[in-house]
């Protein structure tokens, strides 16, 4: 499904190892991306430790303020875990199980190895529609426009492919990037006096220094392909009166 | 300086990139590392797109929130670079030339090279205190409890250094980790009475799956490393107990 209006996204990264910096958060991207590709563009990102009343403000904050959250994290079977829950709460909604999400998880694991925490897996806000996992067995859960995956990058990725057609994005916003030999101060007023005449593409310059080469990526942003197109034969004008070398990144 | 007092930041990321997934934020992690060696908990990260009202309102709710704040991006030569002047509007300060930070760049780029893109890296709130640059010259700055800093992840680490003395933190938070031959599901029992028998220690549970290897790392986090021991010396309890065997990660 295709929606004429702009639809975005909120992105609430929930865990305490991501926050102490032992681990870096790769799910933003993973998210972001995909959401791109679906014509959902992602207003904001909150990574918040693992405390109830933190998550469940927070929640209701985002919930609100954006057409879909993701919640990534804390819906494994440890005491750390608590993203069901927290979201029951902020919904006020019941915590009970899941009694699809108990049948799948009790086929997926050997007889007699389906244990307490396992269970607690099966633990959801009352009236939850899964996301199915295809790597690992224990579901996420989709409650009105939230939607929570797991943390583990690997799992949360497998899980994408069945929400296609949960989430009702607008026009995929299209990106176009190219890479110039040249410093960000040399080609500012140029780029500023582009982005002033179009200001419905989203012009960003990057300043990169990667195998030797230095340069800048100028990126292109906008569900129109057309207007992407304008901003960019503007930007070729330049380049040549200044000579500019455009380069591979 | 140390506090005995616990002591908190919030981490800003200003960025379109980051939150079209293009590219991966690194700053969070490297940040929260060099925070905890300082005694600093991240309390919380957002990350946020380069427009104006929204870095000023969010800029608004953290440093009022948190002891510190430190923000990352938008401090370049570009059109998209407007955390300074954002920074001024959020503390009703006046955007102006930064002497000493002119007279820095000044010298830094060869005559004639300090073309108006580079001067506009002079302009800050007023009365702002500078964070050096020994990487690429161009200074970040200090206003009251925010910190500014630029978004290429090399240049903010090198800039780390020279803020120490501007920071008063609180104990250093330290972290230990054990990693056991095990899945989350077998011990989430024990290390939940053990989190609920010690709650100054936060302790987190993270499945991995490593070159070949699955496991659970533990961590164990406080400012306290009596307190982490006692929480290590019950863990290796109910290893020794279920027979688990310990693994290097």
């Amino acid at each position: 499904m295709v929606n004429s209006k702009k639809v975005n996204a909120a992105i609430l990264i929930i865990g305490n190892e991501i926050l102490s910096g032992r681990t870096q958060d790769t799910n933003t991207s993973a998210l972001a991306i995909w959401l791109n590709s679906i014509g959902v563009k992602v207003k904001e990102v909150r990574v918040i430790p693992d405390i109830e009343q933190i998550i469940i403000d927070t929640l209701n904050v985002l919930r609100k303020s954006s057409n879909y959250v993701f919640t990534t994290g804390g819906i494994g079977p440890t005491h750390d875990d608590i993203t069901a829950e927290s979201v029951s709460k902020a919904f006020g909604l019941k915590y009970e199980v899941n009694k699809e999400a108990f049948k799948i998880l009790e086929e997926y694991y050997s007889p007699g190895e389906f244990n307490d925490g396992r269970q607690k897996m099966a633990m959801m806000p009352e009236n939850a529609k899964l996301i199915l996992n295809p790597t690992s067995g224990a579901p996420g859960f989709i409650v009105d426009n939230v939607f929570c995956l797991p943390g583990v990058p690997s799992i949360l990725k497998s899980m994408l492919g069945g929400l296609k057609n949960r989430i009702v994005g607008g026009l995929p916003i299209i990106s176009y990037s190219i890479s110039l030999k040249t410093v960000e101060s040399e080609i500012a007023n140029n780029i500023t006096k582009i982005q002033n005449d179009n200001m419905d593409v989203e012009i960003g310059s990057y300043p990169f220094f990667h195998a030797g080469k230095l340069g800048v990526s100028i990126v292109l942003r906008s569900e129109n392909q057309s207007k992407i197109d304008t901003c960019n034969s503007q930007i070729l004008e330049f380049v040549k009166e200044k000579k500019i070398q455009i380069v591979d990144r």
